[in-house]
């Protein structure tokens, strides 16, 4: 499995790039859905959230945690955001690598789509 | 802070709870957006996540992978769901305890609000 993401991970295919580090990168949605929508993904390729461990429990937390430090260095946490993890037909996952949203800079409505 | 949240755990409010453990309890959302719409939160009192720090990651990651299983045991895993957490007024964040909502048994739309 290698999708377009492993691609961005490898500099073969060019992204907006605003973090990265050993474990996961961050960059903008190219079909942007916020003033702020950012993806970020582990450099580990996993597929979806439902292919996860019990092994992956610290890097999940790792990508949580970067989201809202983003959402911080975005200027979005007084304003507020939104993480979201898409998984399967049902959830409109898009590239099966693993992927979480952060959006901003709007009022996110109600249900989350 | 003590929050509606806090009492569903101290069970002094009642809730239509599905997973519990040392760290966290899941139950059925009051005002569901979709067939299934469970909460999933940690025990310990965070009001958001961008209240979070680093110590709290393994907790964060608890959370999310505790919250695939229970897609898994909802019978999710196919069809697909949804992880939602709001953060803040353009967020939607209504209880200020840290919560990740599960959706799905219908197709979730895009943007996800």
């Amino acid at each position: 499995m290698s999708t377009i993401f492993s691609k961005i991970i490898a500099r073969e295919i060019p992204a907006r790039i605003v973090y990265e580090d050993d474990l996961c990168l961050a960059f903008h949605d190219v079909n942007p859905q916020a003033p702020t929508h950012i993806l970020i993904i582990p450099k580990k390729e996993i597929p979806r959230v439902a292919a996860t461990t019990a092994e992956d429990k610290a890097l999940l937390g790792h990508l949580i945690h970067t989201a809202q430090t983003l959402a911080k260095n975005q200027g979005l946490h007084d304003s507020g955001f939104r993480l979201v993890i898409n998984n399967g037909p049902d959830g409109g996952e898009s590239v099966p690598h693993l992927h979480v949203h952060l959006l901003g800079g709007r009022a996110l409505q109600w249900p989350p789509g």
